[in-house]
């Protein structure tokens, strides 16, 4: 096992009605005058958003209001909250909605009081030294925005979706009542599981070894999602179910589930240029992705791929072959992915075979290689989107 | 799944050397002024309290020194440090050992602000409304203090053992070098590892429905005890062994395995009153009556101990007569425990049959009885402690 530092210091508020606490908790965590980001019209007609006003205003919290947060958020939208909390002398970000509109927040946090460009942090250049509070009211269980530190924008000249992090970003509460997100459609419902268990799978494959605990954690999430995501997409209002996914969803990426151990990321990066290039769900990109990604790095450690098989999977170990078990077990994610709704494939998700070229130009390594499990190359990269683009059940 | 809110803010400093860091985080979090707890000589023979001590006044941070907490932590010794804090005017709790130096010290750090006796919160007359910070280093993994808000302490006058907690007590940092565990003798070790798996049994088993994330997080944990532990016995110096075991036990006790489900608690209260009245190891204690509580409830939901049975000890399913794959289980746990140097009765624990009235007496519950997932009454708690009394391989 590797040294870590650990540090999740948001505090969760978890279950129905949740959301009646927004302002105690603001007030708490000293917020006094809230940029309240949301995204589309949703969680206005829901009137979620009137409720977060009452209980802000119970307080006697100020609020001014920034909706319009699209998926994949663009960085056009993160200048215009800086400029707004500088103007107005804000002091607190409140995000309700899922992870782009947290992931915007973040950004607004750590932008308004840098001198430079928010951009900076995004492209590497500068780190994180200070940020605004954030809070959060949770309405999707998908990117674990609730609970990390991370945050990714899209930078709209040049399509470059990017991302950053810092344990200043983590959120001072989150809010979560599963019962919002029992009205998601099946569609957004299946891209958030697969995000989910893609945070998990990322830090499942490895190169640390004795990491046992980490190990057992990882696989506890994405056995809790393959027993609760099936049921929430045949009966979208099982509370329990949507309940078990969404304290799963934050499980998944506070990194509970990575410490002590290298981690990869690989399948996250390949998968922003096809979400950058064509605004698929990051959660559908995923989908085809990360298969393909573990078809194509099997081989660099067969144990690891068959103890997945099974102990997530309950495949039986193929002792005499343990490849056959392996791939085994990345056949049933796949078939999995596919019984959920999800795409397997380039043309289910709408990508074209022939921008390969143009997705790994984007994707930027050159004539170098990506960290991780397996270091890749750009031709490592393009094979994993051939892969991708190609996959059959 | 049941409400509930999570905050666990401590900063973990995990990894080799981790305690050279002391000083700069007691400094992050505001110490200037610390009140240096630990047990016996063997912190002090090992050089550790020597390097806490010069990573302290590296930072230019004044200490003062309380020694001599012993096993089951006793009331005279809080009142000592309560003294010592106000006289001096200490404004920081550093524990450098394990749960009893944790627990008193969270106890001193609850007590100097409070104007009346400490032990209002110990017998539920008051509730925690401030307190100083404390931070850790641990030598132990066991009790899982260190991750909680949790304290335990023992009034001498009449053995009382009693517990409180509160978030204001969760440590600010814990330090934790799994190297400083690799000296640990086998049966404090063994101790240890039985109090980390009891801490999740005793959120395992519950009559909250639906709640798949904590049951598979709680055997996360488990199934890491059981692969882990062996090996530290046989090799005590395994470094990852020990850094799992480690983790694991505050993973175990964060109440990460527990939120969202009523738990139970009945055991640790059952075995406080052995160790309160033979001063054994509570983690002895419970590997003498933690089975018998199993095998005692078994019947309130074999299906759940059926669960434990086959996901947790790899029993095979009994479909015909699940209650004997349920009492597979318990039986495994007892096995498991006698493997790794546990007692399993009262005769290995050094407690006498004949003592069972006084211990009922001293548990406090007269005609009532207690909650949990099967409520006790007097008679049942002494049946308990009967079948401990008796049990055998």
């Amino acid at each position: 096992m590797e040294n870590f530092q650990f540090y999740s210091p948001t505090e969760f508020v978890f279950g129905k009605d949740a959301e009646m606490q927004t302002g105690r908790y603001i007030k708490k965590y000293g917020g006094t005058r809230v940029l309240l980001v949301y995204g589309g019209g949703s969680a206005v007609r829901s009137g979620l958003i009137a409720r977060v006003k009452k209980s802000l205003a119970a307080e006697g919290i100020a609020c001014t209001e920034m909706g319009g947060v699209k998926p994949n958020p663009r960085d056009d939208l993160v200048y215009a909250g800086i400029e707004k909390c500088r103007a107005e002398h804000l002091d607190f970000l409140l995000a309700v909605g899922g992870g782009s509109v947290i992931d915007t927040s973040k950004a607004i946090a750590a932008g308004v009081p840098y001198p430079g460009d928010f951009w900076d942090f995004y492209a590497g250049k500068a780190d994180i030294g200070a940020a605004l509070p954030v809070g959060t009211v949770l309405t999707i269980a998908a990117a674990g925005s609730e609970g990390s530190g991370d945050s990714v924008i899209t930078k709209m000249e040049g399509g470059l979706k990017r991302g950053t992090g810092s344990d200043l970003l983590r959120p001072r509460f989150s809010i979560m009542n599963p019962a919002l997100t029992c009205s998601l459609p099946a569609y957004q419902t299946a891209c958030g599981a697969t995000d989910i268990m893609a945070h998990v799978f990322e830090r499942y494959f490895t190169n640390t070894t004795e990491v046992e605990i980490t190990d057992r954690l990882c696989e506890a999430v994405l056995l809790t999602m393959i027993r609760e995501t099936p049921r929430v997409i045949a009966q979208p209002d099982l509370y329990d179910a949507r309940a078990n996914i969404m304290w799963a969803g934050t499980v998944a990426h506070t990194n509970i589930c990575g410490v002590g151990r290298a981690q990869d990321w690989n399948s996250h990066g390949i998968e922003h240029e096809l979400s950058a290039r064509y605004d698929c769900a990051h959660g559908a990109g995923l989908a085809v992705i990360m298969p393909a990604w573990m078809e194509f790095v099997c081989t660099h450690n067969v144990m690891r791929f068959a103890q997945m098989a099974v102990r997530v999977w309950g495949c039986e170990m193929d002792f005499a072959q343990p490849e056959n078990t392996a791939r085994a077990g990345i056949r049933c994610f796949r078939q999995f992915l596919h019984s959920i709704g999800m795409p397997i494939n380039f043309a289910e998700l709408g990508a074209k075979e022939e921008d390969i070229p143009k997705l790994v130009e984007t994707f930027g390594i050159g004539d170098g290689r990506t960290g991780g499990f397996v270091a890749l190359s750009a031709d490592d990269i393009a094979e994993i989107y051939r892969i991708a683009a190609h996959a059959a059940l």
